[in-house]
């Protein structure tokens, strides 16, 4: 009985030689040349390539984003995860749905109330960590060659998103208030006076990634307006929003305007980032394309990381333990500061997070973040440098410092550290003079004609 | 000190109404409107429709996917995961690299050893279960319009991809034996004759979702050779190979020409779906734009489930495990056959699976399985109606089952009611005649231009 649809024309003869390779199995194909055109954009971020070297536990790393875990409450977490695997181990390491856990979505609408928020579970979509929902949020709105607008500096995982959907990313300049108003609207005037539109402004506005600046309370509302004026949808990025270090938070831009806010939150810095467990929430038309996104791209999140989250929020006083760690970060951002303060050379510049993870530095003209690099890594310090958060090329006079994971005591040595090659390099440039800056820019692979683009900011010339 | 880059333009004085909902906050956006052109590919599958339905409990569902997990050692697993937490909960609920927990995949070649690949770790990339890397792979290689050649039926997640990046599917036809040399090989001379080039061929060689059959051993070296000769990428789906009911197995595509397939392998049906945990074995060129993408996609997958596979494999009679559902699925297997054959009309027939999840049945001509789904459902009985594995609208003639979930006596009784749905199909066809064919194709969303395409098999009129 033949039980499949035949084909259109007889099957070959079995040949006499199964399992055998075939004939050109030894030359080999040239599996990039069949690459898709979005490829190019894919390259090897500055701070992945750091990983490695800042892994030797020679060298004191300022450069990673890692959570500094040691405070979270590993013997009720082992007890809790047992009990879910024991009691609801069936549902938990089964597929589920592809928007996400209930119980869950309705306890993230909790967790978002803190900062103002008033959503609905059924437009909360769950992700494996935020970056998935920015990675789908940009498939969604980003054809080849679309704008989209983001902070300069920005989030190098998010320009690796964009670039990964070949979207073109317009800075927009911030200074210690966050994003600038009127640098967004002369940004949407040269766009729309070029033709050209913005599908969304990217934004984190609270303990900003990496500038460690906050957008002020006052221009929330004004950013908000002049998006809708020009019609542009914002996305809000807010891993770090409860991690301020008063325990203060900030009114969400979501709150404030529901209908033209796409909302992006993780539990990898309040909880554990080794659990993938962010999400988005949207509004409905969005989130319905969001869920099918989601689904094509991994079928359903880890039902069991997201019923291990559920139960720790209902389980423990999360709150408590977001506090911890806030008051964790704040010491090392005290030591960081006064690190600075202590060590760097004059002509060093640099911000003053009150929450989050990052300290954004300026260094002395004539210095190249990038190309110093090495030469720290060889002082057995290490940080990212600024160029990595800029699409255009841009930062290669600033560097971005992390102070979460270190011990207070490495911060200090790092900050000793890194001041030390600082000196070196202006001792050679007050010796032999400043670089050809041209030169500089286009060697540290910039493009060139990119600099010149309509909102660029200028750091490296103020 | 003003710490960041200057804005370009002085900033606009904070505005007096912080906090205030935006002017034009009462109109609702368009943000349809915004949508990237490659969101009209993304709609709701039918099985995904179905999931609400099927979860009734009154309703029989033969219609997901969803692996069986109640022979699953909890007890093990809880005291597993517990000490996962308590010894190494501070790596575990960290982030870790793109690619994937370096243990894992060194366990991950022991395990594709089972089927003939000599693969290494260094080419392993760890995915959300294996649909991530299905995704990962469509967007290293897939441009807007390319061709891609897959199965016809295909699996339903693997559309769905294909389609979020606008790729166009050719089916190639299978017969008992799975997918057809001579029908590849004619699909890919109309191809060239078209001009146009596919990507590449797409296949489940074992046990294949949905239509339940293997590829013969004495065609694998064929399908390679064509693919070669033809300079076309061989993505291997493979997450059923150990499931195979006799305990053999079958020679991976991958281990006999390694440097032209790119393997997908997942958990997900041997261990638990819950934990989503696949992996791609890739060319080294590949494997690198492959992390790339993931980091970008979400920077990590969940270190925390990769340890708890690894310390499973490590610490549990894994194989033995594999067996038990083996055995499991083979019971409910048998007890499918056996209702098929005891309860279905005349003019019906099915493959008969060695391996997997999925008989592939095919109705008598008249009756269109999506039409007739409704009223299955009011009989309490679900299936996935043929068309969904189909890019082309093709498949109303035929249906899946999945004997995975349901108990032995819930199949049996599931079959009997479809067998009374269908009895009373064929009652009204013979009462009313067999209704017009061609309206009833483009009755059921068909693009009949499509269904003209080079490959497209004829399972309604063969």
């Amino acid at each position: 009985m033949s039980e499949l649809p035949q084909p259109p024309e007889p099957a070959l003869p079995a040949p006499d030689r199964a399992l055998s390779v075939p004939d050109r199995a030894l030359s080999v194909p040239d599996l990039p040349g069949r690459f898709a055109a979005r490829t190019e954009g894919m390259t090897a971020s500055e701070i992945r390539a750091l990983f490695a070297v800042a892994s030797r536990p020679e060298v004191v790393s300022l450069a990673g984003g890692m959570p500094n875990l040691a405070a979270l409450p590993l013997d009720t977490l082992a007890r809790q995860v047992a009990e879910l695997v024991a009691r609801d181990g069936q549902a938990a390491l089964q597929y589920s749905s592809a928007q996400g856990v209930p119980v869950l979505r309705e306890q993230i609408t909790e967790v978002m109330a803190a900062e103002g928020i008033r959503g609905h579970a059924d437009d909360v979509v769950v992700t494996v960590g935020s970056q998935m929902a920015l990675d789908l949020v940009t498939r969604l709105f980003c054809d080849p060659g679309d704008v989209v607008l983001a902070e300069g500096p920005s989030y190098v995982g998010a320009l690796g998103s964009f670039a990964a959907y070949q979207a073109r990313v317009v800075h927009v300049a911030m200074d210690d208030d966050g994003l600038v108003p009127a640098a967004l609207t002369a940004a949407l005037d040269r766009l729309r006076t070029a033709g050209q539109r913005a599908k969304f402004l990217y934004t984190i506005p609270n303990f900003h990634n990496p500038a460690g600046v906050t957008l002020a309370v006052s221009r929330r509302a004004e950013i908000l307006d002049i998006c809708r004026r020009y019609d542009v949808l914002v996305i809000e990025d807010n891993p770090y929003g409860l991690l301020g270090f008063d325990g203060q938070t900030y009114p969400a831009l979501r709150s404030m305007d529901p209908d033209n806010v796409i909302y992006l939150g993780s539990f990898s810095k309040t909880f554990a980032s080794g659990l993938r467990v962010g999400w988005a929430l949207a509004p409905p038309a969005v989130r319905d394309k969001l869920v099918l996104a989601a689904e094509s791209a991994t079928l359903c999140p880890p039902t069991f990381n997201q019923m291990m989250v559920s139960r720790y929020l209902a389980g423990h006083d999360w709150r408590g333990q977001v506090k911890s760690f806030r008051e964790m970060y704040r010491e090392r951002r005290d030591t960081m500061l006064s690190a600075l303060a202590t060590y760097l050379p004059s002509g060093c510049r640099w911000t003053r997070p009150d929450g989050g993870f990052y300290v954004w530095v300026t260094v002395p003209e004539g210095v190249d973040t990038k190309a110093m690099l090495p030469r720290a890594v060889s002082a057995r310090v290490a940080y990212a440098s600024g160029t990595g958060f800029y699409a255009d090329g841009l930062g290669s006079r600033q560097l971005r410092l992390s102070y979460c994971y270190p011990t207070p005591g490495r911060i200090t040595e790092g900050v000793r550290r890194l001041a030390g090659v600082l000196a070196a390099e202006l001792d050679v440039l007050h010796t032999f003079g400043t670089p050809d800056r041209t030169t500089a820019r286009l060697g540290s692979g910039t493009d060139s004609s990119a600099r010149r683009g309509p909102q660029a900011p200028t750091p490296d010339t103020q």
